[in-house]
């Protein structure tokens, strides 16, 4: 239980910081000063997390322990200093992947450490993995990235399933975890280079509504 | 109170289904795959409860029944097995009505339950049933239903009013829900079918703005 | 304790009155009945402090105090009553402008007698102080207000970081309160006024993403 502790708060922290880069990179594309930098930054950095906790119950991460909001601005100030030149703009749709990638499972690890049922437990994974970018999406007002016809919510399915069902067959939580992260984060780069996507309903695959 | 968590669950049951029915059928309109399909239907299914729950500070109705996930899941998989050709746009349109006239009534009938006051529990009432299809249109990035200018906030009002001050007044819970249900639906269909409005600010009917 | 309990209590009701009212606007601009002019009000008005009492875990503070609710409807009487005349578009502007600046404080006011850290009451007040805003714009389908370029997060953080640093200096809350106020709301002033910005991300102050 210690080492799960460790483990769920390395991963938050990590997705927490991903995350807070992509919403510092959607207030950049709007050319926003510095301070809706850090806005957009912690929005987008906790607001998976926050979602997960408010809907399981648990006090919200970030609230006792403010260092998280120190990674999302620190996240923000990093993004500011160096600068445009330097983000192309497939970063941010990196970045992204990994923090839904990392929250697939630690949205699925914390939820079913507090006695969540499993199925329940893969979907707050999934839940969690992609509100951070809805989040941000809404608040900048584009389209989410829900919307999109690649793989996207599929990925983090398929890396909150494995997590969660590795876990139930008696796999520890390390490498359950690693299993789930290297899914859901192989299965979004797939749809990122090579538009990897499923049948749409009705059987077109082209057509955007 | 035993009879009323039947009650209170099997409306919940038929709103989330019915819910989570259009919550599918959005993503069908886009084409969407049968993941993204689930998807939509969960959030739009559960979202309204989700959002009673967190208000009242009652542990969240799905997380610890995931029951509620797989109802949706199905009415997802049912719309996709169904085929667009089946549904037409109307189609949601109604489901959209019932599942707003249930959350009506569900929603207050939790809130009452768990010792809110009157008003709250109405308030709560349309809260419940006008924020499923809320999340919905603005996870599709659509105008919410709120903006169209049939009544929609008026019925859940009325069928949430109607319910509780009929409890109020001593009626069984069976009977007030039923008569909440039948008034949230009747004034919704009223619009539906035959442009049922209240005037509009500044006396105009006619305007959209 | 208790003369910060009557603090808390006459803040919310402000901001809940003047948010409400900007909600109402909003359904204004757009025609809407009288039922939907309430639930714009209701919704905007008690929305950025239903964010913060679901973050810190606190009841939310209307569900078990249904005045909030009538102060919110009423505010939505007085727009429909006074008139589209009386009511130039800025108006909505100043009222937000009070609200944010009310909830600055007194978001961070909350948060920090429930024993938030420091940072955490800082970023409870600007949230508190902008969601309103951000669900009001959100719901009416238009770009939110933290899309603008003139500031609306500085005034926020800058009232909430003056009232919780007046306060771990020793300050009193009363005057840290007004002091946190008054500087929000200057801020948002010269922002409404004069434009007042800070420099966007690239240099450039003149381009909209």
């Amino acid at each position: 239980m210690d080492r799960l502790a460790v483990a769920l708060t390395a991963l938050d922290y990590g997705a927490v910081a991903v995350f807070g880069a992509t919403g510092a990179l959607a207030a950049a594309r709007r050319k926003h000063d510095i301070i809706t930098f850090g806005f957009f930054a912690a929005v987008t950095g906790v607001g998976g997390g926050t979602l997960r906790d408010v809907l399981i119950g648990a006090p919200v991460f970030w609230v006792g322990r403010p260092t998280y909001l120190v990674v999302c601005l620190t996240a923000a100030a990093a993004v500011w200093i160096v600068g445009p030149r330097r983000f192309r703009g497939s970063i941010l749709t990196w970045l992204d992947a990994l923090g839904m990638a990392a929250y697939a499972v630690v949205g699925a690890l914390k939820a079913g450490s507090l006695g969540v049922p499993p199925v329940s437990a893969i979907v707050m994974g999934v839940l969690t993995a992609t509100f951070g970018g809805v989040i941000r999406d809404v608040l900048a007002h584009e389209p989410s990235v829900l919307l999109r016809r690649e793989l996207y919510v599929t990925p983090a399915l398929a890396g909150a399933a494995t997590f969660v069902v590795l876990g139930l067959v008696g796999t520890p939580t390390a490498p359950a975890g690693v299993a789930g992260f290297v899914m859901a984060l192989t299965l979004r780069a797939g749809a990122i280079l090579w538009k990897w996507s499923l049948p749409g309903f009705g059987g077109q695959t082209d057509a955007e509504g």
